[in-house]
């Protein structure tokens, strides 16, 4: 890596909904930003997976942005999801980001069609980048194919480097294939790469990467601080365990976005967390109480009492 | 059917860019579209899969509307393409062609999340129609799993009419699976079903389907129109034989909207038809060379001079 990362504990930040089921709930969405950003992470990715991207309307995410920083959620610890279908949508939301002084944008390809060739993938980012012009903020490439159906392997990000040079400042590596992940550490050092689990957030960094951003660092962010604070230590290896057992657990319960949700719900005492928007649905009763017990097991209890 | 379809020979219709690769170039598309309302199809779809509406902006996609509208094509004989990710995109997309006076929308449910259940898409549904509230035109099903990997079967599809009725107006079948089509056209009379392919036509037709809306319709829209009319006499098979013959070829030469672009490059004599958006891309030289060749031996001729 030429410089220091932006950050290294990153969660994807969820996104809560109002009870009514309308609009965003800026007041939750920003406490919890806050309570990330002081509890052990040191950035947040905005609109990714987790944080709902695909459901919330263009000009939605202007505004969410906007109202976030209006509340004191520092932009520069802030990259931003700006992936859509049509590199112009794209491009309005990279120049948005850049101009509001974020961090970077973290884009995955256009995903509607499947089957698509490298060349036309690069393409996309081609014309996204030229059309950005100058308001273009440190690119983060997006790999996550078992969602978007859309790979950026190895090759196409050497494609990438080699026609934007710096611009690709980073990679985050969604797939859960380690072998992938490994490969463009070793391969492209100037990246900063981060792995979408905590569980691999040790490997990661002992490996040359930047660390991690991840769904689950929403609810356990001081123990992913801790390990990026103390990764060199002989405490590491205990930490990790305890990051991967919590980790496992939040997988064994449903839709990984849905149980995050539930768990918020619990850690923040705020009942509207639960509910994602529409294809996702919230848990179930039996689902959340299992989910919970476990969780309690684990030591995460609510925002107050002793964290984990 | 409780009523006639709106149109029997639907072309998915592709969108012609401008040769400086920015802009929609509207005056191909309406001279298009004309041409093809005047060639044997009743009814256009604009913003399918083969209209590369994945790639247009929102923004975008309502201007070409009234750009189209404005260079007289009836707004009676389109459907539009209006599914997004975000349900209120979609809602945007719905209202507008229904203030347009179009015959209906063609809607994909969101198709970024995989593995959703049917409650969850059955909700984005409602939600959608209870969003437009009386700017309600016609919805069509699109039914599209191997792109949108979003399946709308047979059971959410009784669940959808079961919640509202009428509202739903049709179904588009472009799985290419008979199996589904026959059993949606068996269990709900009251749909007007299209196929995705003409190559199963007469299949649909005597079957007690409505049509077919097909992306090779674009560059056969003769034939397929005078099937629909003699679809009862002696001569049907025959006139299928020749479609599907078509239809096979195209299907065997590279991406099926690149090649449909190509060979309507070839009919229209406009070179700037065959390019599509990144992240498709135009066929390769020698693809293209084979492909029009196959098609000027079965008899496909450009505009002017004798067209199957």
């Amino acid at each position: 890596m030429s410089k220091d990362p932006f950050a290294r504990v990153v969660a994807a930040i969820a996104t809560p909904f109002q009870a009514s089921g309308t609009g965003v709930d800026l007041e939750l969405f920003s406490a919890h930003a806050r309570w990330l950003l002081g509890s052990g992470c040191d950035g947040l990715v905005l609109f990714g997976t987790t944080g709902e991207a695909a459901s919330l309307a263009l000009a939605e995410r202007k505004a969410v942005l906007e109202g976030l920083i209006e509340r004191g959620v520092a932009p520069g610890r802030l990259v931003v999801g700006t992936g859509c279908c049509a590199v112009a949508e794209t491009v309005a939301l990279v120049v948005h980001a850049a101009q509001r002084g974020c961090a970077g944008a973290l884009i995955v390809p256009p995903f509607f069609y499947k089957g698509v060739s490298e060349e036309g993938v690069r393409r996309c980012f081609d014309a996204m980048i030229e059309g950005c012009g100058t308001d273009l903020p440190p690119i983060y490439l997006y790999h996550i194919p078992q969602v978007s159906a859309v790979p950026l392997g190895p090759d196409l990000t050497g494609a990438l480097i080699e026609a934007h040079g710096e611009r690709i400042a980073g990679y985050k590596d969604s797939a859960g294939d380690w072998t992938n992940t490994a490969e463009i550490i070793r391969r492209f050092p100037q990246l900063h790469v981060y792995v979408g689990s905590e569980a691999q957030l040790l490997a990661t960094l002992r490996a040359g990467g930047a660390g991690c951003i991840s769904a689950t660092t929403n609810v356990q962010p001081q123990a992913s601080g801790r390990l990026a604070a103390d990764w060199r230590s002989e405490a590491a290896d205990t930490i990790q365990t305890g990051l991967t057992t919590v980790r496992k657990a939040m997988e064994r319960h449903g839709q990984l976005i849905s149980s995050t949700k539930a768990v918020l719900a619990e850690i923040h005492g705020e009942p509207a967390w639960r509910a994602p928007r529409p294809p996702l649905l919230p848990l179930g009763e039996a689902e959340e109480a299992a989910l919970l017990a476990e969780m309690s097991e684990l030591g995460l209890a609510p925002l107050g009492q002793s964290v984990s």
